[in-house]
């Protein structure tokens, strides 16, 4: 019986949904994006189940890390895009909806792509330290 | 002598100019940014000096996507954020300033953090299988 509680995207990886399918291995499945900001919009997703970026085990992260160059070359070669974004939104209030991770690959254009505002502030050095040492601390 | 032609991101590499460090391995370096979009606004990259992402070797792919969970994870500890946005700019047009692959997670806090603007379109069935046949000859 489906698990109603199950992401939509858990509900793809078994098989429940299908998918526009790109790419699949072991540990990851990468399928376009139905509701694309741009022509070749591709979501990446780990088989790991988890909300959450900083949730994923290592190895997981790796093998994500390991095809995504190669899935972005391809993405590049096929669309012809000179450039694209990609994205990861982490929790709600980071524009998070689906809650299993997700990376977007999303091919920039002239006329789409992905639109970012980037309001720099100027790092203080006194806070710089603080930070560096209380990462440090949960790393 | 140094190399004229050196990102920035190169020449911190190479102990010329310094960085706030927050983690470093054989493989990838982090550290603050210094016009951070919001606080704790971390910059990680691969040792392996490439503009874009997909010249990244699947080894140097793996190595960062290993170390980004936990990275992320001691972010979110260290500055209470709830969420945050992971995003990698490729190519001018998509934003890339530093002609060396950087990885940027940004954390999200109410009053800042990246805005994206997010315009969906609807996936075209016919479109769908052209791109799919396309990016898997690339693969």
């Amino acid at each position: 019986m489906p698990d109603p509680e199950a992401t939509i995207f858990a509900r793809i990886l078994d098989g429940e949904i299908p998918c526009h399918r790109v790419y699949e291995d072991d540990h990851v499945l990468a399928f376009l994006d139905v509701g694309p900001i741009s022509r070749g919009h591709t979501l990446l997703i780990p088989k790991e189940r988890v909300a959450s970026l900083h949730e994923m085990s290592p190895d997981a992260g790796a093998a994500l890390g390991r095809v995504l160059p190669r899935l972005a070359g391809a993405i590049v070669k096929a669309t012809g895009a000179d450039a694209y974004n990609v994205l990861l939104n982490n929790g709600a209030r980071a524009g998070q909806e689906v809650m299993h991770v997700h990376v977007h690959v999303i091919p920039a254009y002239e006329e789409a792509g992905l639109r970012h505002g980037w309001k720099s502030g100027t790092l203080d050095a006194d806070d710089a330290a603080t930070l560096i040492a209380s990462i440090d601390q949960h790393l």
